[in-house]
């Protein structure tokens, strides 16, 4: 559930009509709704309420410092992957004991920052890791933190890409080796073991691989207790799956995730960590576009819009699906026309949907792609050297622009010229 | 060819070793070779010289100011295909009437201050942009000189997300309908008609699309000369493909694709345009990178790279060789090691190579991907808050960052947060 509803025919964010916001900030931009990030968080939060635990906003799906601000002031801790993140989340004012830091190439300089600004712990993903990591919180005088997260080659049934849970991906330790590894942190006096860390991927739209998944880590949990390891921290990771059409059928519910969490890890006593970024920013945040020219190609009709693949780059990539509704809402009766929804790069990959049906539409109009919160932002690039695309942020009746779009002036001042050309 | 390579077992970019690059400026960055640049451009121009002819270098593939500068000097036309990308062309120095617009989703700003500043021509791709120009250009008391793109329905035979040439692509218009098309810009006041585009797509690796397609056009010239156009302008695009690996079969030279142009519209007298981006720029650009960790999977080996899929994303996006070199050179009779090459985003998707044989490589050591000058920088960039890769021009002994590398300070500066949260 979003609040991206029309009023009066107008798609609004909120109480704020996204004709609105277009007039003062131009477009293309993303608008994000407060109430329906906090919406999401709150879900997860209670979902998990029969427990000690703590919901970790997995910030790269979107990374505003403002959205950041916001779902810390409301009790959510952070999952970072760079140095660069964790930076964000410092300076959203998240204390450093609910900041988890995940990713496989975390360098010494990042444990440097990461260690002396306080971090609730590291999931660490292979063993040199692990050797690097005692030796600089060492060097410190200082004790890290970490779990350690297994691979438990569970098949996350999503896209190739974004799976993360196969014996061949980069991530983690094949759980097979866990007793070994695990054996090899408690040896390390830099390191202080808390817990254990899984994550298999993301857009899942189905339990049972988390079920599976849950129930490998809860044997090893039993099995290192055994082993002397005082493991008093899960950390489930995310990959919740949400609906990018209408006419899906609804992945499951968070509350229905935490019900297996509970079955399968609740009689651990552990505290329990989950991650999740996708369903709590993927519907909370559109993208609003304007009508270039409507263009009659030889078998089809191409809507250009002043969107394109640099700014979301989702379709392009992963051929992700995203809805794409009029601003103006269609007169009852109105029959619908097809398009091909292209920005416009000189890419034919830069292809936002084909023979999709709207309203008739023509240049000046303004779209909105729904479920483009997550993933989108902070994907963008300044490709065909198009401006960064700006964020604005919803509240009720209020917006504010959390991101400008630079200028021209400033994105060519980057560049230097040598004085020897 | 290009100026890559090892001296007393050293990588070097002309006369500078790449160690020394990436003590001073850090890792990743992208690094160009301005001989190269300069030949390439050199061996364009050479391959047109049996006529009157520009070489407008394609800027979308690598659009740094100081690249421009120095291909400006050195008597390069630029095509851009935003008005980011005009003024980046004029700040470096190129006049506006070496400047050619392409694109499909011009806009009315966009044309304004194209016109207002000069501009050779513009490459008009739907029926809605010439009424659009010539309304624009009328409201400025100027008139646009224009082509119009045709697509001539010819097979790329490249990757379906660069192939631009085929009926159902967005760009240009069908070259049935082009006489018709012609005559409606005949009579737009704002406009002056002087010649024809074509572009087929980019990386191919066979002249005979480009033969057909360049048949296809000297026919619509002759034909468009006898309904009263003066066309005498051909703009024929680029996309001639370059080596991504050492074992392919080489593609075809400048000189070949210059000799099929003279043969198909040589007789016509007209100048002649070509557009070439990934050929001038690709081979004279690497990026170089830090190995974080060397990592054991299950059945394989990792090479984690501080480079990502956020600094080159061609792999990623387009399933893209490159080859990977280390910057010391092995030793003669080292047994190569098989390694699956990625970086430390967390996403499955950023894998820059499987099983690629590499002599062995431990943390710190360093690597360079070879032909990544083309669309490499231009598609970079923060995903997972990584600062944006730098650039770095190399000419003889000298070197000058001409991108540094964002400051985490600078990066979350852009970020606002609104004082109602």
């Amino acid at each position: 559930m979003d609040h991206f509803i029309y009023r009066d025919g107008v798609l609004h964010a909120e109480d704020v009509p996204l004709t609105e916001i277009a007039a003062q900030v131009g477009t293309p931009f993303y608008v994000y709704s407060a109430a329906t990030l906090l919406r999401h968080f709150q879900v997860f939060d209670e979902s998990l309420a029969w427990g000690e635990h703590l919901v970790c906003f997995a910030m790269k799906s979107l990374s505003n410092v403002a959205v950041l601000k916001m779902l810390g002031q409301a009790g959510a801790g952070i999952d970072v992957v760079s140095i660069g993140e964790y930076l964000r989340a410092k300076a959203a004012g998240v204390s450093g004991d609910k900041i988890v830091f995940s990713g496989v190439a975390k360098t010494r300089e990042e444990m440097k920052i990461a260690l002396e600004g306080g971090i609730r712990q590291f999931n660490v993903e292979s063993e040199p890791e692990l050797e690097v990591l005692s030796e600089v919180a060492l060097s410190l005088g200082k004790v890290a933190p970490i779990t350690v997260r297994v691979n438990p080659d569970v098949d996350a049934k999503t896209h190739a890409k974004i799976a993360t849970g196969k014996k061949e991906n980069k991530f983690g330790i094949p759980i097979s080796r866990a007793r070994e590894v695990y054996a090899r942190a408690a040896e390390l006096k830099g390191l202080d073991v808390v817990g254990i860390d899984v994550h298999i991927g993301s857009q899942l739209t189905d339990l049972e691989p988390f079920r599976l998944a849950y129930r490998k880590v809860a044997e090893l949990t039993e099995v290192l207790r055994e082993d002397g390891h005082n493991i008093r921290r899960l950390d489930l990771g995310g990959g919740l799956g949400i609906p990018y059409t209408r006419s899906n059928e609804a992945p499951p519910l968070p509350v229905e995730l935490g019900q297996v969490i509970r079955e399968e890890v609740g009689h651990l006593g552990c505290e329990v960590e989950i991650e999740p970024g996708r369903l709590i920013a993927g519907n909370a945040g559109q993208l609003v576009s304007e009508v270039i020219y409507v263009k009659e190609g030889e078998d089809r009709r191409f809507l250009i819009l002043d969107a394109a693949m640099n700014d979301l780059v989702r379709p392009s990539m992963y051929d992700a699906h995203h809805d794409i509704d009029p601003v103006i809402e269609a007169e009852p009766g109105v029959e619908p026309e097809t398009y091909d929804v292209v920005g416009g790069i000189c890419e034919t990959g830069d292809t936002f949907a084909k023979g999709r049906n709207l309203p008739p539409l023509k240049a000046g109009d303004l779209v909105s792609f729904r479920s483009a919160g997550a993933y989108g932002a902070v994907m963008a690039s300044e490709y065909n050297s198009r401006p960064l695309v700006p964020e604005v942020l919803v509240q009720g009746d209020k917006f504010a622009v959390i991101r400008r779009r630079p200028t021209y002036e400033e994105m060519i001042a980057r560049d230097i010229v040598p004085e020897w050309l």
